[in-house]
This record gives C-alpha cells, sequence and structure tokens, in this order.
C-alpha cells in the first residue's frame, strides 16, 4: 500500500476521567513520534462490544485510506481470546476478537487477518488486564511506521462475528429497531435509506412504542411544531428526532425498541 | 497573510460520547493530513447559540494568529440558513449564520464574510443534517491548506448577529447579570474590569440573590474561611466563587441571575 | 539530553466541558507549533491533590523520555506557594509546589528543581487565577523548544511532597486502603505486587467492607460467576473487581477504605 498510516483512531470504553486513554497515546507516542491519534469514542458503556462495533461500522468510511483503527472493548481480556490485525480494502481494524471488529468489515472480505502472536512488537511482560495499552497500541504504532501486517502474527482465516441487526422487510413495511441513541437524544434505527428509497416518503408511517409520525422531514427544523419527525441521518439512517430536545426522553425509548415503517 | 494557519479549533454541542468529533477530525485530516486541531468545547448545552458564542468570544485571544476556529452549534442545519467564513483581523471563523461568530468579532470590522456557496470545497452530496462534516470541516481543511477565503463563495455585507449583554452602569452602581458557570460552580458575570476601574475596590459591594460579599480578592484563598468572594478572573470577568467549592450551588444560581455592584 | 522534547503531557482537575484547557493548548501551540500535546486527564476531583498526584505517578512510566507532564491542581493559585519545574531521570515534571508533582518523583533524587520565577517566559501580565494558561503552559512550551531548565529562574533544593500511602505489613498480612477507584468501579489498593511476591496466590485473603476474597485471578473473566475477584492491576496493584460491574457499587467503597490481606 502506497498511501500514508500516520493516523489512529482509538474506540474503547475506558471513559475519560481516566489516565488510560492518554497511556495508549504515551506508548503510541514513544514507538512513533509522528502517528497522529482521533478520539473517536471513549464513551461507550463498559464492555458493550456491539455498541462499540455499530460505532465503527459507521464511522470508518470518513477517514482517509489507510487509517489504522484500534477497538478496545475487551472485557476478556487476558484470556485465550485472540487479538487482531484486520487489513482490508481501505483501512486496518486492531482489537479483540469478540466480534468488535466486524461489522466495520460489512460484506467485504479482508485482504488479511493477522493474530497478534509475535511478542516482539508487543510491551515486555505484557499485563493480562490491559492489553490496549501492551499489545493493541504497540501494534498500531508499530504499523504507523511500516511494519508489514504479516510480521505481527500468523494468518487467520476466519474470526469472530456479531451479526448486524437487520431490519426485516415484508409487504406490510418494515420491522427495524433503535440501535443507537445520540447524547441529544436522537433515535438511530436499523433502517437504512436504501430499504425506504422503494416507497414514497410522504405516505410513509413510522411507529415506535405507541406513537406515530406522517412522511420524512428534510431537516430538524421541520419538528419545530414540537411534533416528532423521521428523517434520514448522517449515517444514512431512519432516524426519529425532536427539535431542540431529547426523542429519547419523549418516547421513553431504549436501545433494542422496536420501530416500525409502513405505508398509508 | 504570512502566517500559519494549521490550526484549527472545534467548538460544538456535539458531547464527548458520540463519534461525531472524530469524525469531523477525519474528515480534516483526509484534506490536510498536517492540520492540528484543538477542542475548545464539545460540552456547550446542546442549542445553546449564545454560550457557544460567549466561550468563543473569550477564548480566541489566547491562539496564535491565523487560527482556524470552527464552532457548530447549529440547530437549523440544513434549511437556508446561510454558512459562513468570516476573515477578521487576527484569526478566521467558521460556522453557521445564527449569531455563534458574531460575539468573537466584538466591535472590529470583519476583513472578509464569505458564504460558503461552493460545493466544490464541501463533501460530495452533503447531508442536511451534519454540516459540521460535511461543509464546516471541508472548509476548514482547505482553509489550512492556504485555499483563499474568496474561493468559497461569494462575499456578503452582513451576518446575524447576536447581542452582547452589557451591563449596565448607572450613579448608584452596575448591573449585570451570570453569563457563564464554570465546571467549579464559579459564576461568571457580564461586567468587565474596565467596568470597575474607575470604583474602589475594597469598598465594593456585590450582591446576587440576596446575598452580599464585600471587596475584591487577589485570588481563591481569599475565601478560606468559607465566605463567598468577588474576583476578576482570567477572563477579566467579575466572578463570585467559593474556596474549594462551588458558589453556583451555594448561591443556588444560573445563568441570567442578577447581580448589582456598588459603592459603600 | 539528546532526547526530543516535543511531548507534554496535561493532568488537570478543569473538566471538559469548559474552554480551559483548550486554551492552554492554543498558548502552547503558540509559542511551539511543533508541540505535541496528550490529555492524561482533566477529570481529577475539584482540588483533589492527592488524586493528581497519584495519577501522575502510576502513569508517567508509559511516556518515553523526555516527555513534559503539566499537572495543574491548584486551589492556591494566585498566592505566595511556588510554581516548580523539576527534572528527573526520566522526564520533566511541572506545577504548583503542592506536593502534585511530588508522588511521581518516588524515592529519586531529582536532577535539578527551578521555581518559575522568571516571567520572560510567562504571559505577559500573568493573572491570579489561571497560571495554567499564564505560567505553566508557556513554560511547557518554552522548554519543548529547547530552553534549558535553569533559564526559567532560581534552583531550589526541596519542594513541598505529600505521603505515599505506603501499606503496613505485619506477621499477620498486610493492611492497605482504596486510593483510586476507576470509571468502570475497579478498586484500586496501595498494596503492590511487591508486597505480595513473597505469599502464596492462592492461599491469599482479602477482606473489604466484611467481604472476603480468595485468591488472586489472572484476570477478569475468573470472576464471572458473579462474585468480587482480587488480581494485579495494570499498574501493579492489588484491585478489587467484579466483572462485566463495578466493585465499588457492590462494596460500597470509597476512597480510604480499610483492605486486609491475609493468609490461610
Amino acid at each position: 500500500m502506497a498511501w500514508h498510516r500516520h493516523l489512529i483512531t482509538l474506540t474503547t470504553d475506558f471513559g475519560y476521567r481516566d489516565p488510560f486513554v492518554g497511556i495508549v497515546k504515551g506508548v503510541i507516542a514513544g514507538i512513533n513520534p509522528a502517528a497522529q491519534v482521533i478520539d473517536l469514542s471513549h464513551g461507550i458503556v463498559p464492555q458493550d462490544v456491539m455498541a462499540a462495533a455499530l460505532l465503527l461500522r459507521h464511522s470508518v468510511s470518513f477517514f482517509p485510506r489507510g487509517t489504522i483503527h484500534v477497538a478496545v472493548v475487551d472485557p476478556s481480556v487476558g484470556t485465550s481470546r485472540r487479538c487482531l490485525l484486520i487489513e482490508s480494502e481501505a483501512n486496518f481494524l486492531i482489537g479483540p476478537d469478540n466480534g468488535v471488529l466486524s461489522l466495520a468489515l460489512g460484506d467485504k472480505t479482508p485482504n488479511q487477518i493477522v493474530e497478534l502472536s509475535n511478542p516482539a512488537y508487543h510491551r515486555p511482560a505484557a499485563c493480562s488486564t490491559f492489553h490496549g495499552r501492551d499489545v493493541f497500541a504497540p501494534v498500531a504504532a508499530y504499523l504507523s511506521l511500516g511494519v508489514a501486517p504479516a510480521a505481527f502474527g500468523e494468518s487467520l482465516d476466519s474470526i469472530v462475528r456479531i451479526e448486524w441487526p437487520r431490519a426485516v422487510k415484508s409487504k406490510g413495511g418494515i420491522a427495524g429497531k433503535i440501535i443507537y441513541i445520540d447524547h441529544f437524544g436522537n433515535l438511530f434505527t436499523n433502517i437504512g435509506h436504501q430499504d425506504l428509497s422503494s416507497l414514497a416518503a410522504d405516505h410513509l408511517r413510522v411507529t415506535l412504542n405507541g406513537m406515530v409520525i406522517h412522511g420524512l422531514s428534510a431537516n430538524y427544523v421541520a419538528g419545530d411544531n414540537g411534533d416528532l419527525i423521521a428523517l434520514i441521518n448522517s449515517w444514512g439512517l431512519l432516524e426519529i428526532a425532536k427539535f431542540k430536545d431529547s426523542a429519547a426522553q419523549r418516547c421513553q425509548a431504549k436501545i433494542g425498541d422496536k420501530v416500525s415503517v409502513s405505508v398509508h
């Protein structure tokens, strides 16, 4: 690959007040002072592998080719679960083999999957509770220096995958659910814009927890009368929102709540 | 301008746990890998344009000349509200035309105001709900590469301005209010040190919610007896504080509460 | 020193929603655009000097030689308390002379201690409430440019030190306490792995708030039956944890609670 690999992103459940993220960056800087690190999120709910996998899936396409994405949501750290480096078409993914990297691959076959079995690229005497610091950070840093993926360990044929929770289409409409709630209280569903493309936007009816929304809006201001609105959001997903307010609170909604779309 | 434009700051209401800030940085890095991004705040209360405008007003002078400040508090994203690039004497301001940039200009006339109407510098197929990612980030990145402001769109003569809430001076004293509360619970007023310069510091009486403070203190330790204190803070504003404690809690104070200064 | 000093870390009680951290970074970038800044934590409980000192103690070893660590937890800002630059064997420490830097020194004698008395390296007209911006940030930035430590002021022989809360060993076992609780709710004690090395791991009995844990676990999964576990964590300290849960909540534990280790 000719393109530059200097960029590393971090997605973890480490939170913001502990020094763990800073320590990971210190380890990276000690190996490659020219690496640039971008925080994607450290606010993943502790141990929520699915949340991190979803977030990564919807973020990687906005980064330049060759970016190295590190995801550490890793309740099984220190057991026999494997540590992975995946080279896909456009970027690298590094993290534990628990599914956290799998949704970002989509339907594509990775170019290469490597188990991080070569301790030469780990911190000496890696501890069993913080592979983010002792395994994933140094591997990301060495990779950013141009070390070939194969140097980090043995090739693998498959990884642990988690299922992308697909919306179900039927004659009557689409059955989906809430998969992400952002800090504004906007409700992201697993129903994509392509799922809706064959339906007439003006005649859509979106139902959540007994509340009904008619039609798709172009922006948030369309809900300035205080009504809930539905729109296609910046991830290309159907979203339920409330102008200058929290749809999550208004709808008492939580991850997993059912959302249905029909045409009337 | 000869000075370097590599530095970009971000002020948003995106919060810290979602990947939106990281995505904005990914877009910038994809256009200008050498840009340096500093987070000013992502903790603006959602949709609080005034709070972001105040914060920007009191922060820009601490950054080097040529810094590019991007502010995205943008409830009307995707409507006909305009997107702006303002070149002032010492820096650049980028954001929606809703007043969020206006307080940072102070009384100065900007060198140039440009509407970001040239889609060549936006992400392709910009969405209508996330101009931070699709318009403001790429414009900031191209500007940091040296693209001339005029290339981004047409010149404008005026922008939406919000009023800086001025303190009112009278013979009896000064009538002001709380405009910002920091995370220590310190209460920032809109009364500046220059408003007080003609008054004898030792004889000042500051009143808030029925509580009275006598005199100005030089530092926080002056309140180590547990009393509320008043001082001139790091933004040059009159501040009400409590040593190792929250004045906001002690005074049950909130943004907008009246503060008066008199001489006794 | 031949090694590079371009890296600066920040540890403060400034929190995340105010612009103070961003302003500190703006001041640094204005002096040395090539400095790289890493946030260690800005979530120190306000004015908790001990917490910042402990965090620094357990973080500095993960950063490359020559890193400049700035710690600003500084309730006495603006009084006669001194401002320090300490050069130790492997790094630099900058902050107020209130003990916040002292635990990071361990038992080593610093190479050099300098009082930051030379105003040429401060911001002009430094204010009395924000030395992070006006003293510590510019000093860190000039130091990162290669200015010699002695240029910043006069040499000192000693500094204010706070006591590392040592665990007490006796014939019956070890008496320690909780010194840090991370955002997962894991309980860090002041009992180090070396304190335990002479004891048989399988026969250890750890007691906290009337609850008893038998033996040391190798990782978190060892507690997947829901029991509390004890392990040696990534700082080399005895930690009490609960798999995918908060030990702090389960044990109603807080900083300072007693932990005892015995052999049965």
